[in-house]
């Protein structure tokens, strides 16, 4: 799978939609029949591969994750959990299993929200966090619309993106953060999810010459922009240590060396897992882009393109995977996720809980993403595990 | 001429080596040829529009400018210098004046900058401060390259783009600045042009997740860019009321919401009259630089895209602009430019001087440029008795 999109710093490139998404999926659905599956795509393009049980009526345990990455991406952020959830149904296969309850393996589509904004698209139409026409309007940067990409890869299905029932989901992922390697600890059962908003900061000044004009005459939207900068990290600091404030990209107009620009449009991630310091977090944001701009006559103002609120998980099945870690002898603990995932809609309609294992430095996001070979069997097996009690 | 391109906001969208340069340049010619001019384009695009003496072997007085704008630029910024050369021609032609000199009108190519950096690169070939196919190499962001371009719109010419003896050059041109609008004068004789440094500014860290990365751990590029940033603007102001700093472009990479980037890179023009504390700025920028990314762990590399250094007019064209301007009974005062034109190419190999008028609210690099009628009718008067004093 990493070699589709695999970029030269041993990263991957398959960014949701594309070409090369495509052809990730191809190969998932290949592997997925091969071990026996029937597949069902939905109108937003999530792949549902079902192993089926002997209670037609029982509703069906779900592993599920995401096979798009980043444009700078790493081999593991979502598609282990899709893999984890594929070697599921091998075992299960190899090992004559027989389940009460349907297995199922979903890849949710559109996850990183990098291309097409916001993040987690695909299950947030199932969990009716957003319409499906919001989704199919949603466009890139080169103003390509997910509808039309969808149909263009050929991923544009029929059965309704809408929750069904299911009897407990699971989301294997690498924790993405530096807490397992720091505790040097092998599975984190997940908790929950931190909450984040994401800002669209616009700062409009007055474009005019960089060369005869006197700086004392200008309306540089940099005059408000680069202090709302500044506090927008010394606000995630004061909130520490889980506070998080991120300027992920910056849109500057008309884009000229020697011109004061007309407008700078700054893009905000600000995360904390106590919902209330979030929102104290938000005002103190609001607050700086109304004072900066009030102070050097630029006119801001701030548009909301997402925002994730604290979920919790399912505290029966978050024990389900301890008990099992604890089990297999892998060492365990509670963790809160710092990364929004597809289980966070899920959670809206059917228990859910996620399995981490530790990755290299905490690093992701990032071409040089790695996890153990050990660690990522470790966290498979325990996914098997949990599964299985729930199907049995 | 301001129909082509003309934008919503009243300005113009004229860049360089588009197909709507070609509009523009195309109703030159025509306009030069209807009133009997010969025309010569050179390597890299330059239209020379020539009509002749009686004496073959005078060298030629010359007004240029350039037709090309901003991306969101305006009516005035170099058209005006192209279409007062026009006029006096016209005017000559309506009196039947007879010069001993040919007097010649110049479209320099590529003046703004804002498409191919650097800027006034027509005229930087002819005054062999830029090699022929160091011009052609140049690329826009999209990485269309300058040579291409130009033989796309059909001005890829043959006279040679090389210095020839000119006896006196003149560029009318709008301020660009406040000087004249706030002294009350129509008629600034610009004595020379102040020094300016562009800059790429490239701040190289480490991306990761924007959410389960705590801020200490991370190496944003943004812990140094913003200081520097803000430290670029301070300079500035400490070195007041003419030093200058202008961001005009900001790139982020990889560009994604919910990543903390890997690179930034700050587009810097940094300008000053005097050439000492101009250097004194520069080496306050790369000390700054230096000193944030050691703060940080922040790998910087500053780039030098451009040099423009403080340049001297011909004292005796400046006079006799002066002396022009009080014949004439314009009010008139010597002022330095703060923005550059092609005439700091042309001083490089013939006498030159520029003559500015006031422009509204010293409004530049903007769809809102103006200038009245009156004053642009001065300045063409002036010019045209400046030329002919020195082709009689
Ligand atoms: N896991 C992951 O990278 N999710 C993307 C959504 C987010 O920004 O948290
Ligand atoms: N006149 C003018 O806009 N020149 C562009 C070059 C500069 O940035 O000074």
């Amino acid at each position: 799978m990493a070699r589709i999109g695999a970029t030269s710093a041993g990263g991957c490139n398959r960014q949701a939609l594309t070409d090369l998404d495509r052809q990730g999926r191809d190969l998932f659905v290949r592997w997925a029949r091969e071990a026996g599956c029937t597949i069902e795509i939905d109108e937003v393009g999530n792949i549902f591969a079902q192993r089926p049980g002997t209670d037609r009526d029982a509703p069906a345990v779900l592993a599920g994750s995401h096979l798009d990455t980043q444009a700078t991406g790493g081999k593991y952020d979502g598609v282990y959990g899709v893999l984890a959830g594929l070697e599921v149904l091998r075992v299960l296969n190899e090992n004559a299993v027989v389940t009460r309850a349907p297995v199922e393996v979903a890849v949710w589509t559109n996850e990183e929200g990098c291309r097409f904004a916001p993040a987690m698209l695909g299950s947030g139409v199932v969990s009716s966090t957003y319409t499906r026409d919001f989704a199919y309007a949603v466009e890139d940067k080169a103003g390509l619309r997910f509808r039309d990409e969808l149909e263009r890869i050929g991923y544009l299905g029929s059965r309704p993106a809408a929750p069904r029932p299911y009897a407990a989901m699971f989301e294997a992922h690498i924790e993405q953060g530096p807490i397992l390697e720091k505790e040097g600890l092998t599975i984190g059962a997940v908790t929950g999810i931190q909450g984040a908003y994401w800002f669209d900061i616009t700062f409009e000044g007055l474009s005019c010459h960089a060369g005869p004009t006197p700086m004392e005459m200008r309306r540089d939207p940099w005059s408000a922009a680069v202090p709302v900068m500044a506090g927008a990290f010394a606000l995630a600091r004061a909130n520490g240590p889980w506070g998080r404030a991120t300027i992920g990209d910056v849109r500057v107009e008309p884009g000229s060396r020697n011109t004061v620009p007309a407008r700078v449009v700054v893009s905000i991630d600000i995360r904390h897992p106590d919902a209330a310091t979030l929102e104290t977090m938000v005002a103190g944001l609001h607050a700086l882009v109304e004072r900066e701009c009030a102070a050097h006559g630029i006119f801001g103002q701030t548009a909301q393109v997402w925002h994730m609120p604290a979920t919790a998980f399912d505290a029966r099945l978050v024990e389900r995977v301890v008990s099992a870690a604890r089990r297999l002898g892998h060492s365990c603990m509670e963790i809160v996720s710092g990364a929004g995932h597809d289980s966070l809609h899920t959670a809206q309609f059917a228990p859910t809980t996620m399995i981490f294992v530790p990755c290299a430095g905490g690093l992701s996001h990032n071409e040089a993403e790695a996890a153990t070979a050990a660690d990522l069997a470790a966290g498979a097996d325990v996914l098997l595990h949990a599964m299985l009690e729930e199907a049995a």
